[in-house]
């Protein structure tokens, strides 16, 4: 059995990092690290909703999503999508928002459009999930700075959020797969998760062969147990930045 | 308890009908309808494949999906993606192929590119899910004629696909939801599966609140339970159409 | 001299269909086929009007059309005008648009908007006139629906309107061409008319030589006697759906 | 009845100018009045065909056209078309190309483009006749160069080509609409013709009522009568420039 | 030493005229030529301002420029920009707008948009200083006839600009490099001045080895030289077109 | 006398830090640091050219840049650049790639494309001239590994190259000037300078008053001085990366 880079067991994930970066500008900033793979994070926030929340009744906040691909993020530079944007990346920027957006209450930020921007500084693995784990805590950072200052009244963030991906080859599941990994799997699922180890989002694809609920139910489990420590890094990076 | 509309039970699907549709230029081409909804299915095939295929050993063939709402399909006329597509329906046509593509073999069509497209002629819900189910059947259909024709030499088709969604609102589960259904919903989750049971993509998002282990399991045995007579009816057409 | 497929005369129509396609959201709705090209028509109707007709005294109502093949309809599959519009696609739409709002009144439909939508199934020549003969079908559904529920006041459709084309080879004239037909052939023409007789547009392209005013006549003549089966077919749609 | 622009009579163009532009870089470049209205055409020559001409046996050559307004040439200044081509540039474009390419034998131009660009630089009506007729100088210009460089080996123009509107309004037949005459007529037509009265394209479109046989005839024999004098113009011009 | 095309000296400019273009739509309009450069500019006005300008207080008017190069105007036809602007075409006209905002007080315009449109017609060199030197001469123009309408209560421009390249090769200064020219050069300047010798905006770019400042010096002086009797060309064509 | 914000003297940059970035896929990869502006500029090497450099001889190698800025690094969001680049974008990009390209030769990288990119996390002014310098940098480590490498026979740089901003402000010249510096200024300059005081580009705007060749000399002395640090800055984060 082929052991795993850096010596991690299956069901490990790789060293994680969740540091706060100074901007002036933005209301939440943060770079999450998940071994080589880095994204920045960041929540800016702006007053007023898009047209089709104006009007609505109780008024509404939005928050929505961007991610992109610095192009010399990848083992060849990659283009920048500056004409069109790929499937994979709407794709995955509206996971993002999505999973964020379950976990706010959007009538308790009235008039306000926030929105999350993750730039992957280098594409290891995992990008999707480093994603949508670095952008909640810029997220909290911003909620909270809005709630100090008086410009929300109640906090909409009823819960935390992260993911992760769980692989499956041949017997094996393994948590967290970096790049080269990931080429070889059977089955590649994200999870997202509470930290009460509720579902938000998952999605799940057959790459060569179909799966089995038994599959499925294992993976969950295993995403469960993986997210802990990553819920606790959120919670540090936050009070870090917050001290 | 509310009654569902047509008076069908919590765990039935609307009504299906899946019927060819004479084409003289494409090699598979069916109407399916679910409730309300209809879409068209094609299969064209093409001699060649795209630049990242070609000097592939052995030799690959290559299967891509489309998908596209005609403006009256929807209660206000959409605009066609003329433009830009937008991410809604990258992601549906990007589902559409991965999950064709889990039951097909491409090193058995060589030098092929088949190319489904699925174009909506009234939206009523369900639009992806009936797309995957009909794009099977156009794709299963012009398989058979590239065999009887000679141009393939082994069926790359090892197992069909079909997809329903599922809902959970409230207490109840949902099978296969309408329009009307799906704006009301806690957690719409979308199960692509194979005959005998196996996951080929699930896709769930929660739409208030996370959602928990044991409901993922119910919806993954309703999925199982309804796609029965979808499998049924797509061996039916498939026979119609080539006897 | 070589026969017409089908064994039809010089002067002959392919058959034609026109049947009424159940849509719960347009306003009307029909799939015409003649011979074996085919395209669903639909109107929809908007609420307001474009921005240059707005303020406009008095009030005006606007119609216009879009015109699109679906990728299966043509012998190698046609490429969805996604990013831009040729200008075949654009001359088409433009065309169908003015041959309606020849036969209509806008000023007797305020402040509405009203979408013709041609999309093409089967392409085997004569896709732009089968598209206005069937448009104006669907206008006429529309426009009865909005009568009858009060929404117009006065009928703004002051006639019918349908088209045909009609091809010069050497000395023979033939009528409503075909996809292998309109290869060969020295002059094609579209004639729009209405059933009086009446020329709504013409629009004539020698392909090889110049042609003379006598041919022109005769063709303008050929139109007017094989456009009295359509606009008969027309009628009878129009009862048969409202029937 | 009222007058027209300038005293002229019905039957009459405006006053036409036809002047070559000094270009050592194109072929053939001239500057067409015609009243007002001011058209920049030029013939450019590049060696090869576009991929579609590529391989055809026998070989073929190419001959396109292009058409803009300059901001300054219309009352409000126009925006440039630099994100996408109205229809009606479109399908101004094709019809030059189309009108030229009917006159032009392309197996006697191998493996050489032409293209044609019509830039208005100022529209006081017919400024799509005008195209055509002064695109017509450029390219006998170009031509000419190319028969005498020896590039060319038989000419491959088998006549002359110019264009005339022609609008009804009421009783009245007017030639040559200007940009004021355009706004209020019945119906405007243009005529694209050779020397000796051969109809190479003719479009007409009835902008309030159908328009009968009888009109049409009326029409094509004004515009044969109107366009002599653009063809005595068309030949002094060729001759001045070549002299 | 190389003698220059057309015997000039190096410190002199090509044959410069100035004509007024007649144009009964734009404002100022007038054809520059510099040696076989010729670029047709023009000044259009709108009534409003840019939103980001709209409620500025005190009101503020805005002054543009486009700039595009006509097909035919280069040795191998160039390509219309018609899906993106380059890279070179959005500095040239920025570089036009700036150029002509330094002289002009956007306070004193309230309330109206001047556009300048700088076109083309033949590029031998030196476009984008003929470009600024033509489209003052349009805007002053245009100003001028704004005053006498009334429309203008102050004159916005307190001064004139124009602009001139200069080239180094090896130890020599050129003054306005013509195409051939600006191929083999050392440095390539661009001065744009005004009468009393102030520098409005300076740009150089060494295309081999770094420059040093006292040949800065010297091109900068030879600029001023240089444009004197552009200036005089300008405030001739000016006279002459109001006269 | 206004006081410059950090207490610095009108003659001084702000603190600068280039420190190399970790990235196994970039040849260079640093984080440059002027004040509060940060830009992450990183050297990308491909093989092979640019089609229109194929073919040429001797073989060339090609150097190109882009430039961007994350969302979060202003003020205000700003908008991705998806759809189209703005003119400002085009500059700078185009700028970077000159001025590095001037210190190169490009004949010493046969067969090889170097991109440099430059993407700016906050913008605080200056981030042209940031990018510049540290953009240096990454193109410095990027060469030196492909010379290891051996891929590379001769070294292609032949100078080092940095740049700043000076402002003119009444009678004060003011170095590197910051975001709410740059709103006031009366004459804003880039210079782009070598290490011996050649210069390789410069760029000066009169933003409201033309300005003198007396005030143009003592910028330039005043870049030369203030770049001096620079290029200490810049060698010792070279050592410092490949120690």
């Amino acid at each position: 059995m082929q052991a795993r880079a850096g010596g991690r067991t299956d069901r490990q994930l790789r060293p994680l990092r969740i540091a706060p970066v100074p901007n002036k500008f933005a209301a939440g900033s943060v770079l999450i690290e998940l071994g080589d793979t880095r994204v920045n994070c960041t929540a800016s926030v702006d007053e007023g909703v898009p047209f089709f929340l104006r009007n609505s009744s109780p008024a509404q906040g939005w928050l929505t999503a961007e991610y992109a691909m610095l192009p010399a993020s990848t083992p060849n530079r990659a283009r920048r999508e500056r004409n069109f944007l790929s499937g994979r990346t709407q794709e995955i920027q509206r996971l993002i928002g999505r999973s964020l957006r379950a976990v706010t209450d959007l009538s308790k930020c009235p008039d306000l459009t926030i929105t999350i921007d993750c730039d992957v500084l280098l594409a290891d693995g995992g990008t999707r999930t480093a994603s949508i784990t670095g952008a909640y805590v810029a997220l909290r950072l911003a909620v909270t700075q809005l709630l100090r200052r008086g410009r929300l009244k109640q906090d909409p963030l009823h819960d935390a959020v992260a993911a992760v991906s769980v692989g499956v080859r041949g017997e094996r599941l393994l948590c967290d797969l970096d790049y080269r990994e990931d080429s070889g799997i059977d089955l590649d699922m994200n999870v997202v998760m509470t930290p009460s180890g509720g579902i938000v989002e998952i999605q799940g694809t057959a790459e060569r062969a179909a799966f089995r609920k038994e599959q499925l139910n294992a993976i969950v489990d295993l995403a469960a147990d993986g997210l802990q420590p990553v819920f606790v890094a959120q919670r540090e990076a936050v009070e870090r930045a917050l001290a």
